[in-house]
């Protein structure tokens, strides 16, 4: 194999140290010196036996003190912990898809936002059973929005794009009542169970969370990710760049946050401005730079071909270049260090949403009302800023790396086409990836995704797990923080084919495709829904039997675990390699992870397995199993 | 005054320690154990400084890690649990709502849930721009149902309620920007701003507390209590009994314990089914007695006069009577404690719901289809098991308390009516309780509220407060748990009147009042809001000036707090005694209690006072000085 073509870990690690030198120089913090403060961390919280949820408390769980003032035991505290801890990503990631769903709302002919992809449109109106024929698209835009915003508070009923699951999935969620309803309803329903006094009993507990998992992957993530390519384009195979090098020393470096895309494609579009160019060039500058971090890199990235500067773990990093004139953020996942570290140095630090405030930084409310004026005001601010930076403190670490991205549903069947034989097969089905893993040309897939951890050595999980799937023919698809440690490393160049055993290789070379597929950001994981249903349906076995398991080996946040729970709940296994505060009970950790819980009810369960070699084995192993299990 | 007719808390204490050893006897643990247990808590959790709503934390703050991994620092991270914590009252009151409300859009006339006040349903109706003019009664009710239901979710405009707000304070919910949209769009933005790398602004946080908390008190509790009121009819006065003795020897006891009167209602009516007495009696009992605990017990008291066995921390008492045949819960403040305890003595532990999933209970399920059926056969269980009693075992307090309870809004005008001069007086207003308060004949109100917590010695601080409140010619409206201290007391014996000062004393007796007004369980805390507007209204002045406070001095609950964000919000200022997890943020303490935050916003604040003396006489002070800026 081949992997002296990508940029090592240890070059990324070089490159942050050279940056922290540059922090230390102007007093600035960073998470490497907070993970050393915050370190150890407190065991209860850590083994999810700490129960904070009435003030009677807090309650602790030890030898001496088995239940908690109420009377809950262990058992009770984490399963609740897990289900709050759930419901906090599947409200975050569904209030992301409730406000593109108001954008879409919003959209018009002549305003902002424009419905780029009408053929998406059409084809959700056409499974909502809405009304189509003889109609303005913005007539059916609005009122495919309005539908789907009653999809988060009908009074009755389950969630639409239930329907899209296959038939025994669907089956299986009956049997379990789990099939979610409105999707704030599963929310407040899991505060409610967890509430002092009500649930203590981990089935009913651990069963809601997939429900409310659900209800995030199936509901809100997948109408944040339909409702954006209505809006801003179903993403194509499209090339770009990755890694701190992709800002310009000479250049307007303005860098785009978060998750949520109206905001990043207003930046986009005005950084083309003449005007706003012309500014730039006035300040000294000559042009404009966007780059990204996090998810709403991957969304512009993938639309747009913006490269991506960094993920999770490097957002400081991008700041500490001094080179950035403005880092403009939406919402999530941003750390609010931005903002006194932005202080240090010449970094306007905007944030734009109501959903998130921080102190340290100039808050420019944007909504889709205002969208065009904000961001114009914002990448003026930006261009202005570009005098105050200090040339002393500029150090853009030489690290880029090509990357195609953009592998949305669509955009994987039209490669399959390529490689169809149009005489005999049907156009648009996953056959010839079907066939290909029949055949054991491609051993089987793994999901990878998630975020960075400081529990884990940053990037190096993502990377060192791909490597190794790749060269045993497993392809990998991959999205948010995952994709890019990936598409830094180098591993969505196509010339990554070289690091693929010979099967994988031969695939990417016939199909022209990278090993490692980027469908995008944190929602997208719904897009990895439909791709599986799509397989199972056309090969015409359960999602469950599919060589394929997902992977969140440095995962951090709620909205990952609500992901967890959703990917487990359609049938695909799971593996984590951070521990979900689930370690204090033995019967919680059982149903997740063991025969008798989810296993049973919709056969995939969680392993969590902190070893890397040994997490891919395992997968390889699950993989294998599965194939032997379908005699292939 | 006369304070010796009352129940003192030496008595109900020494009746809990002969109960306690009973439980010594059968092995059964205890919350006065367990509290001994888990004393010392966790100090960072009281402080509110420990997150863990990553996985890269758990973070602690200290002097040496003054921010978390992410950078946030105290401030936001008291402020996101000051509104997860909110956001977990919020979503619980109103999903109790919400049940309410399918409820009645299940009602029929022949079926199990009728409609029992018309009035309230057609003046619901006319609010909200609901056709009734010759409509079934039935179909009124269905429309009203589905309208309440969809303000969980509607994708547009504000709450309905808020229009029952003085115009006044609803400008200035508008101004800071509070007013409530969808109940459960407000719970799931309020995880979304906590979500990891979101909002860590106090400022953002606390007004975004307040208006989760309005969605609540002005949304999902004031949708269960009008439509409670609709289904099962609007209190009226009617009188009970308190306290343990209200078990009795010879009976089969039920207890029903939660909050949801949806089932209790039932279990009330089949206790008198002439069958299931016969059952009773063919095991030996004498009959059926059925009992409360907590906010069921304030339900069925208020609409029934059943009695009152007890509150919150009183639940594990009845069980330790060992005259208990079935404790029969619902929904919130369910000790999980009650499934061991119960089996140490012969009760059936029955849970009902699939909110509230308990270990060690008997679960029959409950819904509004299978109402009757389920009751029925509860009932029959209850009475089937009075065989298996251990007479041995059997201690019923000697402690029993008249009371007189019932006091919604509407009972109380009607009350007034009865002293206004019908020749120049309107009828049906506040003016008569305004003029005794202007007169000064009474100084003014406290609306008392809340839970036990064993941070507090239990029942003390209600009690306590109330008899110096009233011997200052305050007058107390209660409700909750709050409300069955001092009915176990005697306080709502008409007789308490001699324990008022010669103002109240003369009020009462003219008015047939006892001093303390039981308004209902704690969703009914939204009867003390339209009491406050119909005062404000009727007297020509805000709310904020009205000399009221609220008092929660031993709240314990997630509730309590979205509680007193509801009722500071509403312009009246409440006193807690015991610390809602904020004392690790100078900056959360100045925004909830200071001048610069809610102060500004709604004119009112929070004041935390453990010592009893000193709060009582801080509020009293609050009174006066509303007093003397009116001039009165």
């Amino acid at each position: 194999m081949n992997f002296e073509k990508l940029i090592s870990i240890e070059q990324m690690e070089a490159a942050t140290n050279s940056l922290l030198e540059t922090g230390a120089k102007v007093g600035a913090d960073s998470w490497q010196q907070r993970v050393e403060n915050q370190t150890p961390h407190c065991k209860f919280g850590e083994q999810g036996i700490c129960c904070r949820i009435c003030s009677m408390g807090p309650c602790r769980i030890t030898p001496k003190s088995p239940r908690g003032i109420c009377g809950c035991d262990a058992h009770g505290i984490v399963a609740r912990n897990y289900l709050r801890f759930t419901a906090g990503g599947s409200a975050t990631h569904s209030d992301h898809g409730r406000s593109i769903a108001h954008t879409l709302y919003q959209a018009s002919a002549d305003g902002a936002y424009q419905v780029k992809d009408p053929d998406k449109l059409l084809k959700i109106a056409g499974e909502w059973g809405i009304k189509t024929e003889g109609r303005d698209i913005y007539d059916v835009a609005h009122e495919v929005a309005e539908t789907g915003l009653m999809e988060y508070g009908k009074p009755f009923g389950n969630l639409r794009f239930l329907d899209r699951a296959p038939k025994h999935t669907q089956e299986l969620w009956d049997k379990a009542g789990i099939a979610p309803r409105a999707i704030d309803r599963e929310v407040s329903q899991a505060l409610h169970m967890t509430h002092m006094g009500c649930s203590s009993l981990p089935e009913a507990l651990i069963k809601h969370s997939l429900r409310a998992g659900l209800s995030d992957g199936w509901g809100g993530s997948m109408m944040g990710t339909e409702f954006s390519d209505v809006l801003f384009g179903t993403p194509k195979p499209i090339d770009t760049q990755a890694n701190l090098g992709v800002m310009e020393k000479d250049m307007v470096n303005i860098i785009v946050h978060g998750h949520d895309p109206s905001l990043s494609e207003m930046i986009v579009f005005y950084a083309q401005d003449p005007e706003m160019i012309a500014l730039a060039k006035a300040n000294g500058a000559k042009g404009i730079n966007i780059a990204g971090v996090c998810c709403t890199s991957n969304e512009v990235a993938m639309r747009h071909g913006i490269p991506m500067a960094g993920n999770f773990l490097q957002q400081e990093n991008v700041v500490l270049t001094g080179a950035c004139e403005a880092i403009v953020v939406d919402v999530q996942c941003i750390f609010p260090a931005l903002g006194p570290l932005s202080k240090c140095f010449h970094t306007k630090f905007i944030t734009t949403s109501p959903i998130a405030r921080m102190p340290d930084s100039d808050f420019i409310e944007f909504s889709d009302e205002t969208a065009a004026e904000k961001a114009k005001e914002i990448v003026k601010l930006a261009c202005e800023n570009f005098k105050n930076r200090n040339p002393d403190l500029v150090n853009i670490p030489d690290l880029k790396a090509n990357a195609r991205v953009g592998y949305s549903v669509e955009a994987i069947k039209k490669c399959l086409d390529g490689v169809t034989n149009s005489h005999v097969d049907e156009l648009g089905t996953m056959m010839p990836l079907v066939d290909a893993v029949k055949s054991g040309v491609i051993r089987g897939a793994v999901a990878m995704v998630g975020c960075n951890n400081p529990k884990v050595r940053a990037d190096y999980s993502h990377i060192e797990l791909m490597k190794k799937l790749i060269e045993n023919d497993i392809i990998v698809i991959v999205s948010g923080c995952s994709a890019q440690a990936a598409a830094k490393a180098g591993l969505m160049d196509l010339e990554a084919k070289d690091c693929c055993g010979e099967g994988l290789r031969r695939v990417c070379e016939l199909v022209g495709i990278p090993p490692i597929l980027h469908m995008g950001s944190c929602v997208d994981i719904s897009r990895m829904m439909i791709l599986a249903t799509d397989i199972a349906n056309d090969w015409g076995i359960n999602i469950s039997q599919i060589p394929l398991v997902g992977c969140a080996p440095e995962w951090m946040s709620e909205k990952a675990v609500s992901i967890g729970n959703y990917v487990v709940a359609t049938g695909i296994d799971t593996f984590l390699g951070v521990e979900p505060f689930c370690e204090g009970s033995e019967e919680v950790i059982e149903l997740l992870r063991g025969e008798s819980g989810t296993k049973q009810w919709v056969e995939a369960n969680f392993t969590v397995e902190k070893d890397l070699d040994k997490m891919c084995d395992l997968m390889i192993e699950t993989i294998e199993k599965k194939r032997a299990a379908l005699n292939i």
